[in-house]
């Protein structure tokens, strides 16, 4: 394979968790590889496509359990590479956004490793198709601005608050079911209204898949009694309100607790989920 | 195949330009199609997965020359359904993004027809793979902000310029060609250093991509004299600085008009363009 040589690191984008959303390219790529180091948010529906005879690797990091260090993880891809394997590192979503790439990228480069990138369908896309609604609206929600609300234990949140309270953008906030309730106090004292659309997506396109739909002022107890464990993606904006028949209506299936969250299951969300053969 | 009845509507994200950067998903939902309503940016070797017996319908919009307008490709895309076709409405990049998934959504449901999304690889994930680089960068740029500078003829670019002049921030600005020179004046005057750099992406993932590596100031130059007439990605910001080996050193292989523009070609971008069978 012309693209992928022994001593070659790829760094996949896993997609968001529904193996029928990783690209072709990933696919070819995954099935080449001698060894695949993990993330923990990449789920067994991809990691079942990994060759049997390939090594699997799990370095996955989740909030507050970091069971390999990054620099670890550099580590042992590089050493992999120059030990002449075909290395994937596979990474949850899009290894641009949010994925610690340039880290890697670096470490190989400066090892002499050959390195790319596949890109990956990011999470805030798969969120978006889940609930059946676009990120953008024409003339209204013209911008699109992707943040990460992890911080590590003890810091507190650095993110500009005023440039996020921007009505014309819709918020993609990654990881942000911890820092929800802060979020929900920094936007609404820089004058965002309480009543502004908030959609919480859990487990995007994975068989778990769940939405909910609240407002800023009550997005605190929505993603405190409405969400499980599984990872999380906020949408705040106008391109998350009601309209047409998208979020309407269907308040029969969730979670009697969520006083706050209103659980959508609209029969063409759960058409999105279901993965035929 | 249960998850694509006649009389269904999918809006099938085809990613930037590579076939093999469409998802699984997307495939299977292409081949099971029995019409195909496509964009002008959805190249041929995506349309060439499109099965023999299928409809191909070319609907496609580029700046200035409009086939067809929105509304004729609502009223199409629900006569196709209604008619019991099953429809593959294909946009480029990830129909949630700047793709106007808003206007056909609500045509479906008005029309009592059945629609979901199939999301894909938005272009600016796809241009930061091309250029090997992330988007963004732990602690420097921990947010992206994507932007469509695409105004109709003589509307004025309706955009919060301080809102997006943000030292924190990786700016992807879509469709932005044209206005590059409006773009520089606007984030200099609100404290953007000149020196901020900008990188150039045009035909993202596809065999004729091109990179150029400019600075704010020099970025209207760069987009009149370094890009050709194929959809281009700014990127602005500090994850775009010349880093490690990414882009460093290759000045030989572009465009000797573009004194503004480095043009970039170094081993690991050539090779992610590779397309082994």
């Amino acid at each position: 394979m012309n693209d992928f040589p022994a001593g070659m690191v790829w760094l996949v984008g896993a997609g968001p968790g529904d193996p029928e959303l990783l690209t072709r390219k990933a696919e070819r790529l995954i099935g080449a590889a001698s060894v695949v180091f993990h993330d923990a948010l990449v789920g067994p529906g991809v990691l079942a496509l990994v060759p049997p005879g390939a090594r699997l690797v799990h370095v996955g990091k989740r909030s507050g359990r970091h069971s390999k260090d990054q620099k670890t993880i550099d580590r042992l891809i590089v050493e992999a590479a120059l030990a002449g394997e075909r290395v994937v590192r596979l990474k949850g979503g899009d290894p641009s956004i949010f994925g610690r790439a340039t880290e890697e990228l670096e470490a190989c480069r400066a090892a002499g490793v050959a390195v790319a990138i596949c890109p990956g369908v990011t999470a805030a896309s798969a969120a978006a198709a889940g609930i059946g609604r676009s990120l953008t609206l024409r003339g209204m929600a013209r911008k699109l601005v992707f943040v990460t609300a992890h911080a590590r234990a003890g810091e507190a949140l650095d993110i500009d608050w005023q440039a996020l309270a921007d009505p014309q953008a819709t918020l993609a906030i990654y990881m942000g079911k911890a820092a929800a309730p802060e979020l929900s106090r920094q936007l609404l004292a820089r004058g965002m209204p309480a009543e502004n659309p908030v959609v919480l997506v859990e487990n995007a396109s994975l068989p778990d898949e769940r939405h909910f739909r609240t407002r800023l002022d009550l997005l605190p107890i929505a993603a405190r009694t409405a969400l499980g464990s599984g990872p999380a993606l906020l949408l705040v904006g106008h391109a998350m309100a009601p309209v047409g028949s998208s979020l309407r209506g269907h308040r029969d299936c969730g979670n009697p607790e969520a006083e706050a969250a209103t659980p959508d299951c609209s029969a063409s969300l759960a058409m999105t989920k279901t993965n035929a053969p």
